[in-house]
């Protein structure tokens, strides 16, 4: 073939010189030291950053041109913009201070990990696109399930969130529920229902929602008065949604919910929903990795028993988001659910080796595996250990200081590592306590000093306080706690 | 509070001394600089490596212990382990002779958004959790939609894959199908249909399953001989099922095709889709990128009919995976799809600021926008045309080089950077043929020297060369041809 012949107008040399072809290897290793020196010094300084930054929607947008450069820019403009743009309207969730939703810590390896995994950039929806990325995934999910105790008849694969992991257990779970809806859809078949407590994380009602279900087939089942699914409750709603002709499609017991890490009795949730014929997804995503630590593990008796568990590593497990692992006792149940293998995807080692893609509706993966993977070589099963009880510890004192406050209550018991609590003076009703309560949040928050969130609990307007940095001290709590009664004080 | 009292039983102290919290920073920066230099060393030297790997299902695997470390591992162990077992079983899609698949390039700007990314490690599930994050997305999806000359009534978000973007799109438009079953499901509802042409990618497919629609409701488009949807069957088919009863949920033209990458004619599609009421999905997954290119978006004419439109930048804009844009229309659709905010996600801005969980079933995000930004900033308008057009100009040179060989034939047009064609001599039959091709692409495979792979086009199996990489010249594109004729030879 000559290149010169026919419509060819590029010529090799237009690579040489620069005007096609990538950034020239040089500049890209000037500038990534450059960004390590950053990264380093972010990492080392994070602490004396406001956690939330002070600036209000549009800020940040309005610094920005509205439309893309007409010629290349240097990158080190870009990279400045980042610097004195971006980075100011950041919220820190590296600070040690930072205690909204779940705190969570991309650590040092995991991010050493994800600098590796973009320079490779490797796409393992099939073995054969990458197969060690394919089998690190495999190796390093065979790790965790032995860090949390799980049997090895649970077979994981990663998904970007829980929301997604989830959505793909109850993919599987209405594929059993419904095997004629594969081909015809739901569209003749009976209603159901998937059950999970009222204190659920959303995404179990999203999926349901997602997959065509509705809403109504999401039943939120009685708790008892710690927050935790009452076995009682479920078997009566399944008696009676059996008797009404509803069909019994999943179970989803939590361990660790997100407003009070309330932990379902997964043991007795299991009986009741093996009873009834429906699957069980266990939603760990937050308490998953805690129970590498043996007194936490006691508390998930049972989960061993679900079809399907959601551990999320890049929650409370070191690992950069994004990095969610579903486990599955029958993974075909999730190929029955999803496997198409159009043409251009067919590859010879087809049954020889594993083709992640048929785990669910995502095609692409990314080489999420290897951060994970660094995670738990560099920290080790004791490293991991210490440091998630030493979280588990520093929740437990800031609950006992709660608890020694007269002003204060505390809204839920500490299994784990969150602390739900309100300011609530005998004087005050709970109406001005909610709006007490909330005043304080926006009071810490906009002090930079912390970074706290909301939530509701029977009703009432709290302070949570969640704790799962990797650089959060004792010291820090108590720090976070003198702003929460600062904030207090000044109402 | 002290911290003496109670259950406390860290001290500030085992921070200090590194038995708690994180790899010292230190060793981080040490580490970071080392991977930096083995990025930059791996990026320029991508070349010299066999494509695709030496290696048999297992064969990564059984390198490695089937347990986690009981005690911390220095990272530079697992840093060489990376290096000795995992990169010698990876498939490198950064080298310039990889030709399978969609060939794609994480360009060195793109990398360095990943690091910073990384680092930053942010989740804006919600503005307030990242209020730059959001804002960034924002800036660059309006950036990256004046490139591909869409006008900004289309409001785009980011997901991980074209898969996920698809069935977001779909959800959306089964909502305005059938809008009582965001509340009852599909149960009650009459079944529906989705629209596209028998080479529309398995994405389309596979998210009519997921969201309860079934296989039945996927009903494939005949084709004319360019593998394009035909209009005047589209509204055949719409109308059989009309009379059937059927509701007409969505139509999904394709901008370059898995397989050959056929171009719909997008503009009468829409006119059908409209007549029907149904909703318009582009896949421009792999095409839209493209459309920076002028004499390409004269090929998508009509496209900005659509509701939605999918683009992934991580296909064919040098951005690294995992990064897909769903643009939609009526943005507020996937909200009424996919909405529900829970107690411990209201924000204070609600109302005046975005939250990007809304759009989709993933609550978590990674900060992907950075990265896009990024590559749009350091090649400009001008440097992504010029790159996408060498990739356009170097596919039509290999076409020219198949058409003047006898005994090779072209199965598709070369509207993009994907040649597909087939070793065929005379004497052979169709049987044989597949037989040859199939031989043909495990033998260039196996050297090492390019990666390349099948498709089926009329029933016969075939070569499938995609150009994308930002390191391919048209000095490799000769060679892949090379040794795609040593191949042949050899038989």
């Amino acid at each position: 073939m000559s290149i010169d012949g026919g419509s060819a107008r590029v010529r090799d040399q237009e690579w040489d010189s620069g005007s096609l072809g990538d950034m020239p290897p040089e500049e890209f290793s000037r500038l990534a030291h450059d960004v390590v020196d950053w990264m380093a010094g972010y990492l080392d300084g994070v602490r004396d950053l406001p956690v939330f930054p002070n600036v209000a929607p549009g800020d940040i947008r309005s610094q920005l041109p509205t439309h893309a450069p007409d010629h290349p820019e240097d990158l080190s403009d870009a990279l400045r913009d980042f610097r004195d743009i971006i980075v100011p309207g950041i919220t820190h969730w590296n600070h040690p201070s930072f205690h909204a939703y779940f705190s969570i810590t991309g650590s040092a390896p995991g991010i050493l990990g994800e600098m590796l995994a973009a320079a490779l950039n490797v796409n393992h929806m099939v073995w054969r696109s990458s197969p060690a990325a394919t089998e690190l995934e495999e190796v390093a999910l065979a790790w965790l399930r032995g860090l949390v105790g799980l049997p090895d008849v649970f077979d994981g694969h990663i998904n970007d969130t829980a929301s997604t992991s989830t959505m793909y257990a109850l993919a599987a779970a209405r594929e059993r529920a419904y095997p004629e809806a594969h081909e015809a859809g739901l569209f003749g078949q009976r209603p159901g229902r998937v059950y999970a407590s009222g204190h659920t994380h959303s995404s179990v009602e999203k999926g349901t929602l997602a997959l065509g279900l509705g809403r109504q087939a999401f039943r939120a089942v009685d708790t008892d008065d710690e927050h935790r699914m009452r076995p009682d409750a479920l078997r009566s709603a399944m008696l009676e949604d059996g008797k009404a002709g509803l069909v019994p499609i999943a179970v989803v017991p939590t361990l660790g919910t997100t407003s009070t890490t309330a932990i379902d009795p997964v043991a007795e949730v299991v009986d009741v929903a093996r009873e009834f014929g429906a699957w069980v997804h266990v939603d760990a995503a937050y308490g998953g990795p805690a129970a590498i630590v043996p007194e936490v593990r006691e508390l998930y008796h049972g989960w061993e028993g679900a079809d399907s568990i959601v551990i999320n590593p890049h929650k409370w497990l070191f690992t950069p988001i994004d990095c969610s692992v579903l486990y599955c006792r029958d993974p075909d149940a999730l190929i029955r659910a999803f496997s198409l293998v159009p043409a251009y995807l067919e590859t010879p080692e087809s049954g020889a080796a594993r083709n992640l893609m048929d785990y669910g509706v995502a095609l692409g993966r990314r080489f999420r595996a290897l951060k994970l993977w660094f995670v738990m070589r560099a920290f080790g099963r004791s490293g991991l250990e210490a440091r998630i009880r030493a979280h588990l510890q520093m929740a437990r004192t800031l609950a006992d200081a709660v608890d020694a406050e007269p002003n204060w209550e505390r809204m839920a018991s500490v299994p784990l590592a969150l602390v739900v609590f309100r300011y609530a003076p005998r004087e005050m009703d709970d109406e001005a306590a909610d709006a007490a309560n909330r005043a304080i949040i926006d009071r810490v928050n906009e002090t930079g000093r912390a970074f706290i969130g909301p939530t509701r609990i029977d009703g009432r307007t709290v302070i949570r306080v969640a704790i799962g940095n990797l650089k959060t001290t004792p010291s820090d709590v108590e720090s976070v706690w003198d702003a929460i009664r600062d904030a207090a004080a000044s109402l």
